[in-house]
């Protein structure tokens, strides 16, 4: 028995730098680092990606999995699939990115709203059994971030 | 008499930040800081668009005026108007910034060509009396081009 | 049983933002960062002595002991005990630091000898039973030591 | 005739990285840059010497002379000229720094008084003809420091 909530499944339109759609019930076992981001806000571009990108190269192979999720609450025209492989591929974002699913006459997209996230960027930890541990609004320090991840694989599935 | 080549005319299909289009032919007896960026190059984004963006707002009362010209010559579908109007707004950018204009069948745009230009980030300086006087492919530093730009509104028109 | 050396003890000739000397053998239970460093090394104090003194303030009531030594093998002359106390005031450093005892006719101090340092900075850190898991010579980013000092608090004392 | 101030003359105690004692007299038809500081001043550490130095480095041959005066005005016992010494080797400082002059009984020494400069970092800009162009306490960013330098190199002596 645990306190934490448990993840909510993602709810996404199409993948990128991925062979496969991920799924996080298939993940059980590994600590899931995922941010939300839109790839024209600036505090997602000059901080949280790379930062992503810093955390899935440095511990993809002790157990972690990074994950973006492109959720569009503005400038929807501007920020089309089209546009967002380009920034993937020009800003060296090498982690699995999923463009979050748009609603029928909704301007805030699937999992952003399932999640509550405030904006972006988001940054939110998932523990080895699927549970929601932290969930960050707006920047956070490489310090306390790299100690938060290793906290959680420091715990047993 | 001089030896510096004149500045060849701007071919723009559409303006951001200003009212009125702007030519260069209209802009003589000012400093004209002119840089190309596309919205997905990172240089651009991280150096050279907030360093135009930083001439802009302390020179242009001193008789400095600053261009961007979108120089999209990759990933056209990825930078189209909407998306480049989105990343202004997003990323705070206040100057005037133009489209390059596309021509039928090629992949790299009419000013682009014209000036000649290696790629993005690319910042030229003209004079009051329209000739180039520097084209720098890749970062400045602050120092050295805010020295620059001094040194033509020190000339006489 | 374990394979990890366990820390020498610390020889220190005079102490400063602690009430009383600190010593290695009263901090079982704690993990403890140990940080040489020199206050006239530019690596030190543009990178090593501000990390350290954020860990101490993220992670001191964690349970987690920071600790700066003092190791001067160059310039001894230039980096005396009056001067390193003014640097820590102005440089804004909080946590405890020892200067590393001198011996007689040796350019490098005790303590830097014992642990074989290489040089400033050299960040070391100490599980809770008091053995060396990690050895540092040079620059170690935010995210892997926020990582590192995590994964020694998981462990039981 | 003209409204600036005459920059009055240095009084030094000992000169580091020049050959010869530096005097303010012997230097019209230069630029001067000036930058008052103190080895264990965050701001100057940091910011003011590392910022001097470049100027150095890219304008001495346009006829920029960049001196910098050791103000010391507390901790006098933390900054003597030996750890001044070994600060501007280890640092990396190349151009002209002076001792400031203490006065008999007083805290702040003889050029700091006669500049009536407020603290450290302060930068002075002194004009070909030896003239006060600009006095800044604090912090001075690169590009419009670059500009104002360019702004004296563009006028005749």
């Amino acid at each position: 028995m645990h306190d934490h909530p448990v993840a909510p499944a993602w709810q996404i339109n199409q993948w990128f730098n991925t062979q496969a759609p991920l799924d996080l019930a298939n993940l059980r076992g590994r600590v899931v680092v995922m941010h939300a981001f839109q790839m024209l806000c600036p505090g997602c571009v000059l901080h949280a990606v790379p930062q992503a990108e810093r955390i899935h190269r440095q511990f993809a192979e002790e157990g972690v999995t990074v994950i973006g999720i492109h959720t569009v609450f503005e400038h929807h025209a501007a920020m089309q699939p089209v546009s967002l492989q380009a920034f993937l591929r020009e800003f060296g974002v090498t982690h699995p990115v999923g463009i979050d699913a748009s609603l029928p006459g909704q301007r805030v997209p699937a999992t952003m709203q399932t999640y509550a996230m405030q904006g972006t960027p988001t940054l939110i930890l998932i523990d080895r059994i699927g549970c929601i541990r932290l969930c960050h609004f707006g920047r956070m320090d490489d310090l306390a971030l790299g100690a938060e991840v290793m906290r959680l694989l420091c715990e047993s599935g």
